[in-house]
């Protein structure tokens, strides 16, 4: 009895956001912090109703909250889908008996298939604190995952949110082993192999820490924020999509650990394999293409990496049932032209409306992608494939692809570039040496992208093309003069961003 | 310029504890979260004139402050010694370069000197976040740390922080590893030694998890928070200390990592020798004796786990010039009788004055260590230790020195248990067969241990012990009826803490 009294707090809202971490704020004096002994940083269980959720609590010792009042990151308020002013219940949690699994890992023991699972599962239930994954991810980082742990964390990943399904026996998907700006095959190969006649209901991410993702660049042309029943009527119409991946709740358990990943800068190659293959095989995908860009300023740094990968991706598709190609590419420059959103729309839509200077870089990559998967799907004889992509292409049934499907999605516009422009310039004359992507990536960002989808750069300077000194490197795109002085503060402190050498 | 205007914050303090985190708040309208591209959970450098430190970002979308203030956890405001209303700039951060050594780790290449130095020293700054340190502890966890990199530990611990020196050459203690409740046996040692001319200036801790620390018993009998100078001027006094370790900040990197791995619930070997000893060497101990409990529900499980842990002692001692001398102990169940800060002290004064009822398991080790410390100090032959620890504490010379080192540091009290008891009933008759050490203390805290000094339990019923149903196991001490119930409760709930045996 005494329980149910002291615990009961109501709900108040100062809209913290600490991204998908559940914060609870408490007062240090009140009576369930004083009775149940929690001090700040205790895991916490914060029930409303039947629901109940897990979070760290962080203690208030001042009067900003009242000694019955509670607080809630905006992240909590959303998982537990509570309101300001309701009653909840504050209790102490359970020891999360998979992460002793983790514990053995630690110790040099193999996770087994339903240690794994119920790891998983645990974290999909946020029952692992950010300090647990982050010792899950270092457990399972580098190459400390066997093929056969990797198989058993894929599938898990599956079993771990919704999958869809499709009426068709063949499902055909690519995906990117990203690091390469400019790289938007997406919005070209979808109408193309749409325009054959195979269903491809593709959807793309936004930006974490790039200037632009698929999605950000391809919504200055057309809406991307599709509900499921949205995206299946598109493609019902179409035959293809190209939305955000945001609204359909694939594979959960990854968005948590990519996350943490991120933070650390930690690389695995496992959790890599297991997070794609399990995002797309729970978008129902039975085919898929994988491209690796290597280049030493690209994700894969070495083509031994990528041969590595190759190995991984195959071996665990076959596990899983899934047929898995690799493409390795070209990843020591930026792809195309623009960086940023409605920059690098631009040179995709050259691309497709057969423009002379359309970036051939970009066209090419996009063939070769297309015309594997119409082959794959035996919409072509082998080694045919880019022949018949490149004629979808350019007899115009693919742009005309392309319109119908931003019109089933909300209709068609045109990517407006920022206004304010400036040239960044070779001090002196010679050829292009060296591009480092992740620097010029840098610097679209700070001129604005993605956040103001017009910003960002166009790259003039490819690698082995002879510069004269005076002319432009790079040209920044910006909304504001100050985020241009911005890029430009950043630019003097940095070297090496393209790389020229005496002709 | 635009730099410098657009980053200036003010300062305002909402007393927010988030344990020794540091966590910085801002608006997310505002201008250096717009400009600087900063989002929740960004790591960012907060700058108050020539002093900094590192945050974790939190972002407010509420009109909790005003877009050009900013909010501080308690512990960053006490780090960077900030006032409200002060100004401060929050700028990116530079990646750490040796989370690079701790990413190789986890693709298996061991820790050099260098490495381990370097690390210690960021966490030292700060600079590494909460999900780093738990990388870090789970790369070191289990036995993944070979003897080389727990002496490079043990070092670069020793360094992190400030030393003691003495004016002695022979300073001997002693430490306990753990998780043996009632087991006090340093307010007998330190007095007894000190009665036999040794210097001993002895620090414990407060209790973190336990119903009570080594401080919180002392305290209850004599102040025990004594600044570094008041330290020395007891020991200089009476040759002995029992002080709080709060206000001497030997190795601060090993409380850092300590608070991680109790949050992950994760042992690691050479993290706690490094811990240990580096805590040691930084007090100025030459001479070191370690008690390793083994028991079943003690921290050590098995004798050949403390086996272990002694051969790592005493290599590692030997490396940075230490002698640790290992005594493995009987850890099957509480020592004494009493558990939480009064009760417990109630045991170690029966046992100075010498009570015919005095507890002897807490007089036996006691006896044994401080036997060993006075053979170990040239005070006595090999072998006779005990005999003369015993003539010191028969004779009345080791209370007397008890109440003078009690007097030196601000004067000595009866300590008194809480005015509310429960027995605790056997419901059959038997023979005491297993104790369970970490439910009985959980009892204990939930009774109000050791925020209310007088509350925890008093154990009556010792494996081997017949008892007869209706006989109490034990008595539970509270301040409050509400907490009697609470520890009811959960004793209602769990099984097996007094298993008996039929006779």
């Amino acid at each position: 009895m005494r329980k149910d009294t002291s615990n009961v707090l109501r709900l108040r809202k100062l809209g913290i956001d600490t991204h998908t971490e559940n914060i609870i704020f408490l007062r240090s004096d009140s009576q369930v912090c004083r009775s149940e002994g929690f001090t700040a940083n205790t895991r916490v269980a914060v029930h409303l109703g039947s629901r109940h959720i897990i979070a760290t609590l962080n203690v208030i010792t001042s009067e900003l909250i009242n000694e019955n009042e509670v607080v809630l990151s905006e992240a909590a308020f959303e998982k537990l889908q509570a309101q300001e002013g309701e009653l909840i219940t504050v209790t102490h949690l359970q020891p999360i008996l998979s992460f002793s699994d983790v514990r053995a890992k630690m110790f040099g023991k193999k996770f087994n298939d339903s240690a794994i699972q119920q790891i998983v599962s645990d974290i999909g239930k946020g029952l692992y604190s950010k300090i647990e994954i982050a010792a899950f991810v270092s457990v399972c980082s580098g190459d400390n995952l066997a093929l056969d742990e990797v198989i058993y964390l894929t599938k898990a990943m599956i079993n771990s949110g919704s999958t869809l399904e499709w009426e068709t026996p063949l499902l055909i998907d690519k995906h990117c082993v990203g690091g390469l700006p400019g790289n938007r095959t997406t919005p070209i190969v979808v109408p193309i192999v749409a325009a054959a006649g195979l269903i491809i209901p593709k959807t793309s991410s936004r930006a974490i820490t790039s200037p632009a993702g698929t999605a950000d660049a391809i919504e200055t042309m057309t809406p991307v924020d599709l509900t499921l029943d949205q995206i299946k009527e598109v493609v019902k119409k179409e035959g293809g999509c190209m939305a955000w991946g945001g609204a359909v709740k694939l594979s959960p358990v990854d968005d948590v650990i990519i996350a943490v990943e991120k933070a650390l800068d930690v690389d695995s190659a496992g959790q890599m394999i297991a997070s794609v293959l399990s995002k797309k095989a729970a978008a129902g995908s039975t085919h898929t293409i994988i491209d690796i860009p290597v280049g030493h300023t690209a994700k894969v740094r070495s083509r031994e990496e990528a041969f590595l990968l190759e190995y991984y991706f195959r071996a665990v598709g076959l596990a899983i049932g899934m047929e898995v190609e690799v493409m390795i590419t070209d990843g020591t420059q930026p792809v195309g032209r623009g960086i940023g959103p409605a920059l690098e729309a631009m040179d995709v839509l050259a691309v497709l409306r057969n423009e002379p200077d359309a970036p051939a870089d970009l066209q090419d990559r996009a063939l070769q992608l297309a015309g594997l998967m119409l082959e794959k799907a035996g919409k072509c004889e082998k080694g045919k494939g880019v022949a018949y992509a490149q004629e979808l292409l350019v007899t115009g049934q693919a742009l005309e692809k392309f319109y119908r499907i931003c019109k089933a999605q909300g209709g068609f516009k045109e990517p407006v570039p920022a206004p304010l422009q400036h040239d960044v310039l070779a001090v002196t004359s010679g050829v292009v040496r060296s591009v480092d992507n992740r620097k010029l990536a840098k610097i679209a960002k700070l001129a604005g992208a993605p956040k103001s989808p017009g910003a960002g750069l166009i790259f003039k300077a490819p690698v082995g093309k002879y510069v004269k000194q005076g002319e432009p490197l790079f040209t920044i795109y910006s909304e504001t003069q100050g985020e241009i002085s911005y890029a430009l503060t950043y630019l003097h402190s940095s070297n090496h961003i393209v790389e020229l050498t005496a002709p």
